[in-house]
C-alpha cells in the first residue's frame, strides 16, 4: 500500500456498508465500492478477494483475539472461565476498532443477505474451533474443550446481539459479562 | 411418487453417499445418482432440488424433532433440561432411520467438501433457532432461551461426533446423555 492511501481499507469498508445498505449486496459491485472510496478497482482487489470479504476481514482476526485471551487466562480458572476470558478479550479489541453503529449497520446487511449469513456462520464456527484449540493447548481435554468453546461462542453472540440492539448503554465487554452471568444461571 | 418406487428416496440417498465417497462430490452429477439408484433424473428432481440436498433432506426434519421434544418436556424441567430433552428426542428419531455407518459415511463426505460444510453449519443454526423458538413457546425468556438452545446444540454435536467416531458402543441417545453430563461438569 502506498502512503497516499493512509486509510484506504477503512474507506472501502465504510463505502461497502453504505452501498450495501443503499442498493443491496447483490447490486453492488467491487467497482462501485472502489469508486465510492476513491480508490481504483485494482486497489480494492489488493485488499479483498471479493466484495463479500470486505465485511469479513476486520483489522484483527477474531480467532487470534480469542486465542490470546484464553492463553492469558488465570492458571486456576476453569475451562469455561478461560474461554469466556477469551471472548471477552475479543470484545475489548473489537470495540477499539468498531463503533456500535458500524457494527449494527453490518449486522443489518448480513441478516438481509443469505450468502452473507452463511459466511457469518462460518466465521463463528472458525472462532469456536480456535477457542477449542486454545483450550486444548492449555491442557483441557475433550469433550470439555468443545462444549466450553461452544458455550463461550453462544455468550459472545448473545452479547453482540444485545450490544447492537440499542436496548442497552452497556459496552460490548460488559454485555459479555452479562451473558456469561445468564449462562451460569442456566445451571 | 408412484407405488412402483417404494424406496426410491432411500436408494438415491445410498447411491449419493456411495458416489460422493468413490469419486467426490464435485465430480458426481444428479444424473449419476439417479442412474445408480435405478431411477430417472426426473424422479431425482421430484425429490431433491439439487445433489447437495440429498444429504440434507432426511426422512424427518431435525428442527421438528427437537421442537417436539421441547414441547413434551416435563413442566418442572429447567430451560436447559427442556432443550436437552429436545435434542435427545431428535437423537432417538435419528437412529431409527440411520445406522451409525451411514451417519459416519455422510460425515466424511461433508467434512471433505467446503460447500457441504457450510450447508451443515446452516442446518445446525436452523436447528438451534428452532430449539430457541420452542423454548420461547414454553415461556422461557431471552437471553436464557438462546443460551440454552446453543448449549443443547453443542451437546448434540459433541454426542454425534462421539457416536460416529467408532470409539464407543453407546447409541446416539446415550451419547447425548454423556455429553449433557459433561456440560453440567463445566460449572
Amino acid at each position: 500500500m502506498g502512503r497516499w492511501e493512509p486509510d484506504a481499507r477503512g474507506r472501502m469498508l465504510d463505502a461497502a456498508i453504505e452501498l450495501f445498505g443503499e442498493q443491496g449486496f447483490d447490486k453492488t459491485t467491487a467497482g462501485d465500492i472502489a469508486a465510492r472510496a476513491g480508490v481504483t478497482e485494482r486497489t480494492f482487489f489488493r485488499h479483498f478477494a471479493d466484495k463479500r470479504e470486505v465485511l469479513f476481514s476486520g483489522p484483527g482476526s477474531l480467532d487470534e483475539m480469542v486465542a490470546k485471551g484464553v492463553a492469558a487466562a488465570d492458571e486456576d480458572a476453569s475451562p469455561l472461565q478461560m474461554v469466556i476470558a477469551g471472548v471477552r478479550q475479543a470484545a475489548v479489541e473489537l470495540v477499539a476498532v468498531r463503533t456500535r453503529e458500524q457494527a449494527a449497520d453490518r449486522v443489518r446487511i448480513v441478516e438481509a443477505t443469505p450468502a452473507l449469513r452463511e459466511r457469518e456462520l462460518l466465521k463463528m464456527a472458525t472462532m469456536t474451533a480456535a477457542a477449542q484449540a486454545a483450550l486444548v493447548e492449555r491442557g483441557v481435554g475433550e469433550p470439555t474443550a468443545g462444549l466450553a468453546a461452544h458455550s463461550a461462542a453462544a455468550v459472545f453472540q448473545t452479547a453482540f446481539t444485545r450490544w447492537v440492539s440499542g436496548d442497552t448503554d452497556l459496552g460490548l465487554p460488559e454485555c459479555v459479562d452479562e451473558a456469561a452471568a445468564a449462562l451460569r444461571d442456566l445451571y
